[in-house]
């Protein structure tokens, strides 16, 4: 991790993620709304999607807790070196641990879509979970550095927490799209946040690193993390826009429905009551 | 901002918006209780304020961020100086962020009310995360000032994150229009407290600044914060007396209805309920 | 406030008033569980005794504030001594403040009950109002002094905060009767911790006041806090159960209902959802 | 307490506990959703299960406080030792008083159960209670210890923490499983946490302690937590799975009942909503 491709890595992982999450809900919600009769039909391929996806996430969680034990001069499993008498490169035990948790994540969606009496809320907490661990795991990640490197991960942090928070409140609360939506935001702005630390700490170009000690940087990176917020919800508003028009042009066919998109207002609100 | 009149700026802009929201949300209280049979058709109207409000705080907001940048030795869009090394004008980039996530509150406004599409609650979450935002930044504003300079600008932060966090609260509890005034007098306080810290560091008499290092200062302003809180309570009391019984006595025409707007025990506890 | 008076008076005061809302909220309870039918009877009579309740603290507050402001040696209304150019007994104006917000609550108490278009939530609202300004009051109280004395002002806020948020939850989740006992538990707790800071800081006895540097006392505080809870709860439990025997036994003539106290499970459910 | 066996014994405590309490809470979700029609008499028996739980509850309690006062150099039951002019072993009395919390919750589990007039969430409250007191105490327990001693004790206070908050939800949203596991989940790391503590600070094997000041033990013992907690949720998950099992194969004749457990998609969705 300590390097430019460490961090580019998850971060490229979560901004993908991010971005397939925003499809998938938005194509929920858009057929929901559609086409209120053979929603059932599309419910049961939603269903598909998610056992597909909780694969894939097994399969990732699967490498990449490999790939952290198995990398050249990686712990190869060995936790204690009795003959040094100290701990064998934890900090890649600690990625293992956060690889571990969102392979939970995995497993839960494929139970969660495959068995029917496990409630289909698990999913949600085990998502919750992953990213409160990942928060409690990098806090105590980055003792005895220096104060900027100290607060990039400070503010990693405090995005994972409130993710973690968001995804139990939808835990609690569910079927709000707007909620699911703000949460899916916070992903994207964690996945380019872990961009924004690898080139703060190791800059790319080769170039000398930021000055680790300079206020003036973290008065920049406070509203830095602002903006790279701002872009993610643009992000997922051009990407709301494109599947909104996407279902209403195209789609008809897919989702055959006699009412259209535009309602009157009443009917707005009785949909937004049951939602 | 650094001078009075940057406090008393955004205090004002606060403080009108309050006494405006706190207008509205009485009004369409009011018209909600007094008649229910044609309240579809002011429902119309206040969509279409709600329009208007949006088109006036985007306006607001660009204004805001073109003065920041523009104004006399401003930073004028260039964010680092790579002859000297260093970022150019960090507070300015502060509230030009700012303003940029109050914009988007606008623009959430306009959506809502004119696309059927998107859910209403998404003008609640864009206002809460404008405020969360803001709250963000001015907590790193202030480093390496003195005691006092801090201390009111923690007590602005301890303002701004409650009434963010109302207004998510608002986002999850639709409504409520108790929930709604508590945010607004939230509001109204950020507004005075603004005007306060203006008096504090920069005092308009021209006289000497206050002891920023004086202990009973710190004392005395805990209790100042809470009396411009009763403040913006009363001010809501008179609009909320003064709204309830303008409806009451000459709006009948405006909103005909047969019931009157003192109901018996059974009727309100009904339309609390309902509420 | 500085003597053991100044501590036993407010204690009195909340121990006295969670007494009585104890009795209250049990006997509304009881009534409402008791006789389905009449209950808007006893409705009409609650509403007479809130705004008794109304009264009498708007009365108390006033005294409070009255009292504060022109006992010997107070501040007499001067709050800046321009001559020595220092503030006037700012320990005095932050218990006026208190007072004034505990005042607020009277005026919300009789508001609710007497104008139709209030609604009843308010009051509840004004309380946790009261409240987290008495903690956020209290925060800033005790600068400079004794390791033990901050201790056990800073317990204090703890419970008066967690009083608070709690107020705040039942306006947010209405007639929850567990709840509103909770609340009043730590309103007692509030109530019997007063005195016993009295005790610790100013010793009725006349003997040596507590050595406010021992580690050892803040160990023992710790756990008086939890016994004085402990009391509170038991206290509650008594008078829970009298008021249940009591309104079983005797009120039978003044809430005459057919069905009995004890009910089957089911309806006991049926009950309970309906709380 | 300060020896390996006074850690084990309230690890095995809650873990027991947590165990059952898994049992218990999976049983009744496999009966409710098995059989729908005589769940009335299921529940009459968890009603006895209830009591019997209490009273063992509130035995445990009375045996850990008479334990912590009688035992061999214990206080007994004095509080204070004038002739010394000290407090008389404060940490036996800090046990007294958890165990004396945790009594409570026998008692309302008894009397939730046997008198209708009191609400069923009195339990859990009373759950939440006692684990935020046992935080509370644990929080002010270990005041100039080593670094590492204090690290292990704020993970421990932490985990209480977070199950006296879900237990406060689960008095607020009843009925729902899942919240319910993932408090015992928390209820089961705190029980295989204290067996940690007693690892690291009284190693069972006489060899040396841990060094207490070396900070790669803290990074250890965080991601160390997190695989105890991963440990417990598959434990709750073969728990799960073999009651479910047990429930759909064996008990057909305890709980019979017409409908098969494997549901359409459409019922389990109902069965949730209804959840």
């Amino acid at each position: 991790m300590g390097s430019f491709k460490g961090h580019a890595l998850p971060g490229t992982f979560f901004y993908v993620t991010g971005i397939w999450w925003t499809l998938k809900a938005v194509l929920k919600y858009a057929c929901k709304r559609h086409k209120r009769t053979s929603y059932l039909g599309s419910k049961a391929l939603f269903h598909r999607v998610d056992i597909v996806e909780g694969i894939i996430l097994v399969c990732m969680a699967l490498t990449g807790m490999l790939g952290e034990q198995f990398i050249t001069g990686g712990p190869y499993l060995s936790l204690y070196d009795y003959k040094k008498g100290q701990w064998v490169q934890l900090l890649g035990w600690h990625h293992t641990t956060m690889y571990f948790f969102f392979g939970l994540v995995g497993v839960a969606d494929i139970l969660c879509s495959t068995i029917s009496s496990i409630p289909a809320s698990l999913s949600k907490l085990t998502l919750s979970n992953a990213l409160l661990v990942e928060a409690f795991i990098f806090y105590n990640h980055t003792h005895g550095r220096e104060i900027l490197d100290i607060f990039v991960h400070q503010l990693l942090v405090l995005v994972i927490i409130v993710t973690g928070l968001l995804a139990f409140l939808e835990f609690l609360i569910r079927h709000n799209v707007i909620l699911e939506l703000l949460r899916i935001s916070f992903i994207l702005l964690q996945g380019s946040w872990f961009w924004q630390i690898g080139f703060v700490l190791y800059p790319p170009s080769g170039g000398p690193a930021w000055d680790l000690t300079d206020h003036e940087n973290i008065m920049f990176l406070t509203i830095c993390l602002c903006w790279h917020y701002a872009f993610s919800f643009i992000i997922i508003g051009i990407i709301y826009a494109f599947v909104i028009w996407l279902v209403k042009s195209r789609l008809n066919s897919f989702c055959p429905s006699e009412v259209g998109l535009l309602k009157n207002v009443e009917r707005e609100q009785e949909s937004e009551e049951e939602m």
